[in-house]
């Protein structure tokens, strides 16, 4: 039987054994909900970058560029990391450049896997049809919030886990500790990450929206997977 | 209102704010719940050391010496890590070196708290009084296994958040993960710590009576604190 493995922060990936296996980032609030709502309203490509200054570059390119830091957007850019941002009718046909907090760096780190997709609960089962009709175990990379374990992506991993169990043993106390997690909030999902460090600091900006659009589950029928650098509808 | 905070590995202490806060270390299984053992059991103090090589120094000062690495006693030394060792005759007015796979390991790595404590279930009561009766905010250091998170030091974290509640505040999302575990296993313990890793490895070693110990609570009302660098019962 295939395994999965939860990876609960970025610092963590140098104890897991990557290769071979396919990695799912995720992001929930906002960075990978945002790349599914992107490439589902039409944009070709997402390129996912470091930092701010490569981010630049891509822009003399005639990328869209996308760029958040501590969950809003840098000045001067065309949009941060709200969902509802990657739904404008620019983003048709369109190329995006995007640094974030935490996501972006999580998909950088990982370039040992043998195939990286994108995860949230917007299109949680198109993503596990996806990994069901793989061969390989899979890992899922929690980006959490500056390296601290979150809430929210605890909570989308032990969806995971759960739905996949029947196909894949979870393979580490991580993977058991995030199912529990699930099925403890899986009823009112919104209602447990309001508890959360992430959701108070988004509360304060004025974000509640996005965060109830990022707890909505299989909107959007579609897998962001890493091609040469460039996540595409998969 | 204090804060409690929640670290699930050891490889995720640079990204909290230790300074100045009371700091429990966690390693269920065993050498935490054993250093309560031998501090109840007369030991007059333990010293926590990294490497093997520095426990064999402690040997030629005629201290007991303790070494265990991936479950098991390493060659030549006096015991490793199971509770049981730590309960007989010699134990009494002995000092110990001890080096373990986690457990020491991380006692060594937080030394900016203010002050730092020992906790297992065994001495769940007492730990919670002196927390209580002490000004500083709490971290919780989850040793883990090899840096991963695992589930029976998260589980134990959880318990401590949850009987502080009227006390400190939980401010990371780990203290919340932690929580919900355990509530979720509160009334069977051991059932749940099997579905472990760990456990799986330990029954394989034969130690499942070792797990069994550890998960009693409040068998003994000691705290075994750092002074000068070294535990002794608080």
């Amino acid at each position: 039987m295939r395994t999965i493995e939860v990876i609960a922060s970025p610092a963590l990936i140098p104890y897991y054994d990557i290769e071979g296996k396919a990695l799912v980032v995720i992001d929930i609030l906002r960075a990978t909900s945002s790349m599914v709502v992107g490439l589902a309203h039409g944009a070709k490509g997402i390129i996912p970058v470091e930092t701010v200054e490569e981010c630049i570059r891509y822009r003399r390119m005639d990328y869209l560029c996308a760029a958040e830091r501590n969950g809003m957007v840098v000045e001067g850019f065309d949009m941060g990391n709200s969902p509802f941002s990657y739904m404008e009718e620019r983003i048709k046909g369109s190329m995006i450049a995007m640094t974030t907090t935490n996501g972006t760096l999580a998909i950088r780190q990982s370039a040992k896997a043998s195939a990286l997709a994108i995860g949230a609960f917007l299109n949680l089962d198109a993503l596990i049809q996806w990994l069901v009709s793989r061969t390989e175990s899979v890992i899922l990379l929690c980006s959490g919030w500056k390296n601290r374990v979150n809430l929210e992506d605890t909570l989308f991993a032990g969806a995971l886990v759960n739905r996949l169990s029947s196909t894949h043993k979870p393979d580490c106390d991580a993977a058991l500790i995030a199912e529990k997690l699930f099925l403890d909030g899986e009823h009112d999902l919104k209602g447990l990450v309001m508890q959360s460090s992430h959701a108070h600091r988004f509360e304060a900006l004025g974000l509640a929206q996005d965060i109830a659009f990022c707890l909505q589950m299989n909107q959007y029928a579609l897998v962001p997977v890493l091609k040469e650098g460039v996540l595409v509808a998969g």
